[in-house]
């Protein structure tokens, strides 16, 4: 159990990311005050103690967050303001699954990069748990989404997700088929997508940098950086404190969470694995041909 | 004189700066509804006809702003909301040094910036106009303000004009010298001062790219973008619509124009020249040993 004003510890499933499974490839280190020694970014289950006072949550909660390691484990001990309820519709692993993709992505679309209705939307990897996450609510903030993928079977089923359009990028730069300019873009991919990305912003156009799975060294042409007085922003969820982590899942929990329980928005869960079946779901992960995230549970019985 | 809602024709003087004097260097062309054959973006001058109903100025007013091109004339139209009151303690010449360094340097800092008290702020070419407007500015806001010049005389004048540190960089970079990362970096320099500018930025840091006198091409590390989650935002001031043209004045009215009175903004106006004169002006400016703005006005008589 926690102390001090800390919420409960709770239990079974974590999500899976591509982050836990890499750990010699230059990831960063969890942020001091979390289990170095024990991957895991987000997790789900049932309140067992907790502390506040009064208690803001009770034994037998059903809660979701995000933590700065460690979530891959039987119990996490996390604070009260930064948990969020499980809504009633969502099995144990879509619990899991949310987290990380949606908070994330409402981040980045929200604060970051203050997306309107009307607006244009891309969405790179949009097969991803992010990716899909981001299309939809995206859709329900009024944008026009648009998403990238290697793999065209999975842009059309990304389309039950809130995509209005894909651009099929196993031949190459999504430049071409883009058509109009785009006001924000989601990117996962960094480096090797930068130019093309400056390129396809409209005039005061947001370019969200979650990722560098394309690699981090970059060539850009500033002067239409000015030009189009475009806004580059780097965000990244792991290194926050917890006021910033608090103040994303209170706004997360007013805006977006009743949307799960109509159906509005939906985790997307590829497949369950086993905890002690990790080794091979990490294989599975690199082949890069899964739709949406993997989740891990303790016991096959937490799949409802 | 204007027409509909249109302000005044006003007359001399107007500001020179580097934008008008290399027009065959990739410079943007006048923007539309703008004179593409009359250089001069920013002037000051009395009111001759204004047609508001009713009308916000009146003959005689001092007046003086931004123009998208046109302003080395001797009228211009423009909307009534597009001027700003001359502050009665100023010159012409210091009218006309006015609006371009401190709207531009106003907007970086605050919207496009966020600068908050307390905050650390590195401002490039801090013996220019936009420089040394920059630095009070940042000053007012209650940040500490850090410059950089390759003129170590150009440091110590600015001094009198906000500038808490400065920092000579004729010997090459100004990250060695420069101690403590900053929150907040206005760059006119771009391309070669682009992988520095990144380093040199605090976690949550913003880089507001406003020049390019260092060139366009930009090689970036996006991992430190991301782990720091940096914010570079690209701005240009000329191709700005009506509606934010006339909010930043509206705002700037009721913000910063009462410091100009209280002697706590000040511009720098480093020499006044003739409207007949200005190709010696030009080459006089590209040798880049002045200090703050050049002015040019069709009367000597337009220097009181």
């Amino acid at each position: 159990g926690g102390g001090g004003g800390s919420g409960g510890g709770v239990g079974p499933p974590a999500a899976l990311k591509r982050a836990d499974t890499r750990p010699g490839r230059g990831h960063s280190p969890a942020p001091h005050g979390w289990p170095s020694d024990i991957p895991g970014l987000e997790y789900a289950g049932e309140v067992e103690v907790s502390r506040g006072d009064p208690a803001r949550w009770r034994p037998g909660d059903r809660v979701m967050g995000l933590v700065g390691g460690g979530a891959q484990a039987e119990y996490v001990v996390v604070h009260e303001d930064e948990m969020l309820a499980v809504p009633a519709t969502l099995t144990w692993p879509e619990a899991a699954a949310v987290p990380e993709s949606f908070l994330t992505a409402y981040d980045a679309l929200t604060t970051r990069a203050r997306v309107h209705p009307g607006e244009r939307v891309l969405v790179h990897a949009a097969g991803s748990g992010l990716g899909t996450a981001a299309a939809q609510i995206a859709h329900q903030l009024g944008a026009t989404v648009i998403g990238t993928s290697r793999t065209p079977e999975k842009l059309a089923r990304a389309v039950m997700f809130g995509l209005d359009g894909g651009i099929d990028t196993s031949g190459g730069s999504f430049l071409g088929e883009l058509g109009e300019p785009v006001d924000v873009i989601l990117d996962v991919l960094g480096g090797a997508a930068f130019a093309d990305n400056i390129a396809a912003l409209a005039p005061r156009g947001r370019l969200v940098v979650l990722g560098l799975l394309s690699g981090s060294r970059a060539a850009a042409d500033l002067g239409d950086v000015l030009r189009k007085r475009i806004e580059i922003i780097g965000t990244v969820m792991r290194t926050r404190g917890h006021e910033e982590r608090a103040a994303l899942v209170r706004e997360f929990t007013a805006t977006m969470l009743p949307l799960f329980a109509q159906g509005a928005l939906r985790p997307v869960v590829d497949r369950v694995v086993r905890m002690d079946d990790l080794a091979a779901a990490h294989t599975l992960m690199e082949q890069n041909d899964s739709f949406g995230k993997f989740v891990a549970v303790w016991d096959t019985d937490d799949t409802r």
